[in-house]
């Protein structure tokens, strides 16, 4: 199971790969997509439009995950966030592959356990998780790993439970 | 020169299409996108993409126009129209046609002069501009035709002024 995880930004787009199977999990590859400022903002999304599709495709992933829900106050940050979110979405889209949502309070409690789950916390676990020497930088890369692992945590209780307790999707 | 002018929402995308010279300007075509509320995000992304994209292909449009920059005071809304202009732009994009994005003022101007522009308004000014029996509806079309048209405007402009003063883009 090779799961592609994603931090959407205009700014910066994190990348994680991971691969897992119901007992143990990896690091694959991880990157972050910073698209120039100076790019019209079309191009811009394109930018990252492509690279979500190129990892999904490169690394033959079987599903992405991102997470959803957190919008901070202010608007313009809101809006460049909805862009790059739809960019990524779409990339997934293009790549044939599902896509699986995760509330950030579900990801920090994924990785980090019940604590404050700050964003060098997420790092520092992310780490501990899949064995790397060091803290996957930046920030936006360990992020995102941190939804893949999320989404591997999840498939991996649902493929434990009996086949006659799963609830259909 | 056809033009489609695009209006993104998540709720319900316009979509008007007009064809000018420099002359005259007359109505192609215009629609309302709605993807059911029902649907996960990537597929209503989708639905919205895959909308823009056959209308420029469908209608041989030349270039698109959006509207940029207005951003509500609600982060959450914000970070709705920022997902559902992104999915337009992109399927712009995928049509391989250039997008040009005026500010509201902008087409508020152009379209309804200096007037306040309410909602309304604009609807009167693209049905009298465009010469058609009635107002465009749903309200999300006509803003579509008001972005067209302010785009034909402009390039009207362009392509009047003499070409030793034209500058760059």
């Amino acid at each position: 199971m090779r799961i592609l995880g994603i931090d959407p930004g205009l700014g910066a787009t994190g990348l994680g790969v991971i691969e897992g199977d119901r007992d143990t999990v990896r690091h694959v590859y991880h990157t972050a997509v910073r698209p120039s400022s100076s790019l019209p903002l079309p191009e811009r999304l394109e930018v990252i439009r492509s690279a979500v599709r190129d990892a999904a495709r490169d690394w033959h992933a079987d599903a992405a995950a991102v997470e959803s829900g957190y919008v901070g106050p202010n608007p313009r940050s809101a809006l460049a966030l909805g862009q790059a979110r739809a960019a990524a979405l779409l990339g997934v889209a293009d790549a044939g592959i599902p896509v699986f949502e995760y509330a950030p309070a579900i990801v920090k409690q994924t990785i980090a356990g019940y604590g404050r789950g700050d964003k060098g916390q997420v790092a520092r676990m992310v780490r501990l998780q899949l064995g790397l020497e060091e803290e996957p930088r930046p920030a936006d890369a360990a992020d995102a790993l941190a939804v893949a692992i999320t989404h591997w945590a999840h498939w991996r209780l649902d493929a434990a439970r009996p086949s006659d307790a799963r609830s259909g999707r």
